[in-house]
């Protein structure tokens, strides 16, 4: 037996003499029922005391790789018993190392979503995404070419963790047709807008910290502030967006550290917050030293009507953070948002955002860097408009035809979404396995709310599916809600299959 | 004056009335000295409450847009009251708000290491980059043209979170070559294997936890665990790697939640651990019950000697996550990573990535799978191991022939980094400064280790940086040491600059 001894080793001189046996038996050069030598033996022959070879033994034992017997000395076992002994290591409970609080969220419901846009025999007006077979893709192509040539290598390696400078440039001039003005220093690029919700609950949000949503909100968002374990104070909206009364009475009775909002084409109510909501809203937290953060990704898709600056242009004291993205209107696969902030936040987003990821996609920058550059990200913008204000109108059409009485939505001016009520009586879970039965998909509106599952409703998306599956699907879930309206909503009809929305 | 109120509106009334006013003001409706109407004909003319245009006009004044003196009534101050008045709301204080421990880590070094990567007067031997000239990029003009014609706009849009089917697929296939066994439902693809190391750290880590680390260790690593509010227990390192010995007497006393560990041409020592380490290592977690999180973006850069099996090829229990890139074999750029986990433990990661930013770049995946699937990848693997050979070789001899005496360095069978020793007496500090000034970067010892700064080490990389530079950059290197060794310590002599690496 071949057997090396290490002494400087770290490793015990038993567990070398184990593992050295352990190696023979398993390459099978100690087939079964071979003898090991006598403890004595092996330790004289090794220069070990005999306790070392005991100890090594036994830890072949325990491995079920070999046994002993009064008389017969130690041989190797046949393999299936280490295979069982193997099998009775401890399994690892992951479920219990997880830490409290990491995945407070239990349902993947956005993870679901995405898994069923892949599904093709699926109507999805469940997502947020641009109509796809409008991408500039013969754009793309020519300019990911041009890019690779004149920038070469540096387009695949590391960049700066707050963005290509020119890049940062180029967002800065984007905005200047928003009122906002800022320098790439207040500038951070993001891995999408759901990385600039995730770096500020991580920056200004501990666990019991309070934060103010809207009711309803982005569910993206809700489930950042869930996971930073935020106490979320819900603020209604109507038809002119947050209350910002009801924002007032709270902001006198808590002391929350972020306002988070949607002030234009609020996902998923659609609602534009009025200029007079929103001077009241800074107004509010200048006097309660409270920081908003804006979320923006809607603001180029108005289709009718006046713009309203973002808060963000009508901020004069440094209090609002301003998240933008490119996927609502350029490609969502490339993960590439940003962020507008004053300095010290942004330099501490910035310091967060280098141990998360150490930076985004730097082919993704330089390529949006061209788009904007070069107007084809506003050429873009100006081809999906009228398109975009099309499908609104068949779909506020389709409504009109086929919806039940008791349903109501508002037509919103811009964005990506009808918010829709559907009469009491009516179980959303059920709702959601019938359409799912007639294989369309929506956003059910328990997802878009702090609190409590509270009134009926459902967000519907009018960009991404073309008029005609418009039409289709909203006839077929209308005629789910039909179904579901004629229905006794007490248990199941028997035979009725509810197929899980995956 | 043509003020409008809505009864319905959440916003005050008097609140309403001061907007109005004041957006006549801003716009230059009502000029510098205009006066105002007596406060009870405005409350008549509009029918609301003299005392609501009181307030109205309180709001003004503390706006420092209208002054009041009895007999004269309240008329427009010229813009600059304005102007002073409102700098007197309170700025936010941002650095207060801050949530704590989110900004654990002071220095910015990362960030400004990657910064300093992109000035061409220095060389850069301080990052854990490949050799940018060598990227195949030729080969990727034509995937990308390929991809994007044969996928079309999917390549553009939203992916599952976990990552696209094939190409997780794509890497199971990859990594059976290193003895691993996993399916597509057990690997995560992520933003960078940073991404990994923080995904790990959110889902695992509570403030106040345990994690075993190495020492030295990846200082990405370091910043994670930190802003986790880990507390860090240290395990040195000899030329075996990670010391199992010390583990197993930490072991008895503390509970750590994970033992990180880079156990194939560690960063950044370049120490492989070796089989026997590796079993003890694992059969302690086994005992322990301890999660491993195996960081391995080295495998397959083995310039010479025999390949030791991954922990996670060696681990029968799942006790193992599996970390590795894309960034140190082919494009850093892109930000694509992936981990290898048991299912449960990939699912809790893939609910907290899906929070974090979604999803990676979809473009990213297509791209790397065709690499892998049309053998790009290996193809690629293969020419950069002789060049990075070569170059290690290099540096090795720059090291051999300008090294001052007391500097001593191990020359490492693979991977991207020399770490050397320098002699007592001269300071990581005034050495970095030293160094900048001849233009060349390396990684200070002290961002690799948990605990105090210790010894006297500092890393080169010698795969970014061609074989001139390499010579060049060793050279001035040792230069700044002999400088250093020739001075007195105490102070800074005068007239010396220390420029910052920025």
């Amino acid at each position: 037996m071949d057997i090396r001894i290490d002494r400087e080793s770290a490793v015990p001189i038993y567990m070398q003499i184990s593992t050295g046996i352990k190696e023979l038996i398993l390459t099978g050069k100690l087939p079964e029922g071979f003898r090991l030598p006598p403890e004595r033996r092996l330790a004289e022959a090794l220069g070990v005391n005999r306790s070392t070879v005991l100890s090594a033994y036994r830890e072949l034992k325990a491995d079920a790789l070999v046994d002993s017997h009064v008389g017969r000395g130690t041989s190797v076992l046949p393999r299936s018993h280490a295979a069982a002994v193997s099998a009775s290591v401890q399994p690892l409970a992951w479920r219990q190392l997880v830490r409290e609080g990491a995945t407070e969220v239990q349902d993947p419901l956005l993870r679901d979503l995405l898994a069923l846009a892949e599904r093709s025999d699926v109507i999805t007006l469940s997502v947020g995404l641009p109509a796809a077979e409008m991408l500039p893709l013969a754009v793309l192509r020519k300019v990911q070419a041009d890019v690779l040539q004149d920038v070469g290598a540096p387009m695949l390696l590391h960049s700066p963790t707050e963005g290509l400078t020119h890049f940062r440039e180029a967002l800065c001039q984007l905005v200047i047709a928003r009122g906002i003005q800022c320098s790439p220093a207040e500038v951070l690029v993001t891995s999408g807008s759901q990385q600039g919700l995730d770096l500020a609950a991580r920056v200004f949000v501990a666990p019991g910290d309070e934060v103010v949503v809207e009711e309803p909100t982005f569910f993206g968002a809700l489930q950042v502030f869930r996971r930073a374990q935020a106490r979320l104070l819900s603020v209604p909206i109507d038809r002119d967006g947050m209350r910002t009364d009801v924002l007032e009475a709270l902001l006198e009775r808590h002391r929350p550290k972020l306002i988070y909002t949607l002030p234009t084409f609020q996902n998923p109510s659609g609602t534009v917050m009025s200029l007079e909501r929103r001077l009241h809203l800074l107004a509010l937290a200048y006097r309660f030293q409270v920081p908003v953060l804006e979320d923006d990704p809607y603001y180029e898709l108005r289709y009718e009507g006046e713009s309203v600056p973002p808060l963000k242009a009508l901020d004069e004291h440094g209090y609002v953070i301003y998240l933008s993205s490119f996927s609502k209107v350029l490609f969502p696969g490339l993960r590439i948002g940003w962020l507008a902030a004053p300095r010290p936040a942004a330099r501490q987003l910035a310091l967060v955002k280098q141990a998360v990821d150490l930076h985004s996609s730097t082919a993704g920058q330089y390529l949006l860097e061209r788009f904007l550059r070069d107007g084809h990200y506003a050429r873009h913008v100006k081809a999906v408009r009228p398109e975009y204000a099309r499908r609104r109108d068949i779909m506020h059409e389709s409504l009109t035809a086929e919806a039940p009485s008791g349903v109501t939505w508002t037509k919103p001016q811009g964005g990506f979404y009808f918010w829709c009520r559907f009469p009491d009586g009516i179980r959303q879970s059920q709702l959601l396995g019938k359409a799912a039965e007639l294989r369309v998909s929506y956003l059910p509106g328990d997802a878009c709310v702090a609190g409590e599952p509270g009134a009926n409703h459902f967000r519907l998306n009018f960009t991404f599916a073309p008029p005609d599956l418009i039409r289709d699907g909203v006839a077929r879930l209308m005629e789910a809600l039909r179904v579901m309206a004629r229905r006794p909503q007490g248990g199941k009809p028997e035979g009725e299959a509810t197929p899980p929305i995956v």
